[in-house]
C-alpha cells in the first residue's frame, strides 16, 4: 500500500557526529533526514532515532537532534537495530510501515531494514537521506534491498503518499514549508 | 500480455499549464503523450484524461486537449486517480490493460499506476512519455514501480504492440504519420 | 539451467538489408549475430532466422546469410513471430530453450520474446546482438523482458555454457576461432 | 537471512595466473579476494579455492596463495565447479551461505553461482572482488545473477554481517586492520 502515516514510523539510523562527515554527500543526507523528520512531525508520525555506540562514535548530529526533540532514541550495539531488540514497545514495533533514512546505507541501515522486512514490515528506504562513505557501497545496496521487496523512494515520495489528496490546510502547510 | 488496442485505455495524467513547465525536459514529456493520443485515437483506443485541481493548477496544455477532443476528462483532488474515485464508469474501470503518461511521474502517475496495479490492471507506464521536475524522482519511481509489476515501455512498444502486425492499412498510416 | 546445446536453438529475428543500416551500432549487432551463428554451427545448435516482410524490407544481410545456409528461414508479418505461427515444425517448438539476437529488439525480438517465455520456454537475448534504432528503446526493452523472466545474457556467456567444460578438442577449436 | 560467519564458506573462483592479468581492474579485484580471504582467516570462516585447469591456466596468483595456506585448494574441468561434482565433501556442499568471489565473472563465477543456488544455497558474489575481462559481461552477470536471487554485495557488507555487532575485541580487530 502507498505511505500512510497512521500506519508510518520514521526510522532514523545512526546520524552521528563521528560518522556523518565521512559520509558521500553527507550533508545532503542529514538535510534530508532534518526534512523528514520535519514533514513526519507536523503530520504526527512518530520518529525513532538510533545510536550505535554513541559513547564512542558520537551523539546525534545536533541540528538532527534539534529537530527530532519529540523522537525516541535508542542506543545499539548491534548493526541492525532489530537483531539489537532495542525495538521492543517502540512504534517501530507497532506499525506496520517503517520509513528509514540515515546511515551508513550498506550496514546499519541495510541490516536493519532486511530484518525488518523479514519481520513482516513494510519497509521503505529514503534514497537521498540515506548514505555510505563509498556510495558503491550505497548503490550496491539499494540494489539488494530492492531484491527483497524494500521499496527506495525519495522524500517527496513520502510527503505526497503521506499528503495523499490537494487542497486541504495540510497540503498548503507542507507545500509551502517543505515541497516548493 | 502485450499491449491490446480492444483491452486498452490511455490514461494521461495531470498535463496542466502550472505544472508542465517545472518538469524536466516537459516539452518533450507533452511531445510524446500527444504522440500516444494520435496513435490511441487513429487505433480506436480511448483516452481519459486526469486534471488535479485544475481551478489551482491550471487546465490541460492547450496543444494538448487540441489532440484529445474526444477523451474523457476528469478532476481529482487526490493525487492518486484510483483512491479518488474519479474513474467509476470510465474506460479505465472497464479495460483491463491501462497505458499511462503524464506528471509528475513518482506523484500523481506513480501512486495512480500502482492503486491501479494493486486493483489487477496490467499498467503500462509510457517512459519517455513521463516526467517529474527532478529527473531523480523519476527515475526512482521508474524502479519502484516496476517491482510492483508495472512495465515501464516507450512509446514505440505501445504503437507496434497496438498494430500487431505489418502490412496493413493500418500499419501503412501509423507508420508514415508517427513512427517514421 | 544454464544453455545447453541439446536443448538450445538459436533465432535470429529480422536482421535484413533495409533495417540493418537504421539499427544503433548496427555493424557490431550483426557481428555478434554472425559469431554466434558460427558457434551454433560448430556445436550442433539449429538456427532459424526470422524475416520481415521481407519484399518490403529486404532479405537477412548477405554476410549472415553466407553463414546461416543451413537455418531454416521464415517469413512472417506479425512482429511477434509466435503470434505469426511461423514456428509450427520448426526447432524453435521442439526445445525448450531459445537464444535470440537481431532487431528490433524492443519490437519484433521483445514481442516474440515475451510470447515465448509466456508459452513455457526458456528465452535469452544477447545483450550486444540484439539493437534498436534508438538505444533507449533498446534498454527499455531489456529491463522489460528481464521482468518476465527472460535471461539477457552476452555472446560468451552462450558460448561457455554450451561449452560447459575446458580441456576438450572442441573447447579449443571454438576457444581459438571465436573467443580469443 | 544476513551473512553469518558459523554458516558461511568462502569460495574464491580461478584467480590464476594465465588469467588473471587480463582482468578487467584486475589488480583490484585480487586485492579484494585477498582482503574477504584474511577476514575469513579471522573470523574462521572456512575458504574454498578452485582452480580451473591450473597445468594449463597456471596456479592461483601468488600473493593470494600466501593468504589462502590453510584453505581447501580443487582443480576442475567444468566452467561450473557444481557441475564438476569437486565440492563433494566440502565446506560448500556443508554450509548454507557460500561468498563468492573470483573470475571471471559471467563464465566461471556465475555457472557455479547459479548452479549452486539451483542446489538451495543462500549464494552472495562480492561485487568488487570478481571480474571480467570485460566488464560488460560481469555486468550482465551480476544483473543475471541477481534475477536468481543471488545476493550482489559488497566486501564491507560480508565483514559487518559477519561481525554483526560493535564493541568486541574482535571487531574492533577487523575493523584496524580491514576496514579502516
Amino acid at each position: 500500500m502507498l505511505m500512510n502515516p497512521e500506519k508510518s514510523v520514521l526510522l532514523i539510523i545512526d546520524v552521528q557526529t563521528g560518522l556523518a562527515p565521512a559520509i558521500h554527500d553527507g550533508e545532503q543526507v542529514v538535510d534530508n533526514c532534518i526534512w523528514l523528520a520535519g514533514v513526519a512531525s507536523r503530520l504526527g508520525v512518530p520518529t525513532v532515532v538510533t545510536e550505535h555506540f554513541p559513547e564512542k562514535i558520537g551523539y546525534t548530529v545536533p541540528r538532527l537532534k534539534e529537530v527530532t526533540t519529540s523522537a525516541l532514541f535508542l542506543g545499539k550495539q548491534c548493526f541492525s537495530a532489530q537483531a539489537d531488540g532495542c525495538f521492543k514497545g517502540s512504534a517501530v514495533e507497532d506499525r506496520r510501515q517503517v520509513i528509514m533514512c540515515g546511515t551508513e546505507a550498506h550496514v546499519c541501515v541495510q541490516q536493519t531494514a532486511l530484518e525488518l522486512r523479514w519481520a513482516g514490515k513494510e519497509v521503505f528506504v529514503v534514497a537521498e537521506a540515506a548514505g555510505s562513505r563509498d556510495p558503491a557501497n550505497r548503490d550496491l545496496a539499494y540494489a539488494r534491498m530492492r531484491s527483497h521487496g524494500i521499496e527506495i523512494v525519495s522524500r517527496e515520495m513520502v510527503a505526497f503518499e503521506w499528503l495523499r489528496r490537494g487542497g486541504t490546510a495540510q497540503f498548503r502547510e507542507i507545500n509551502r514549508d517543505f515541497i516548493r
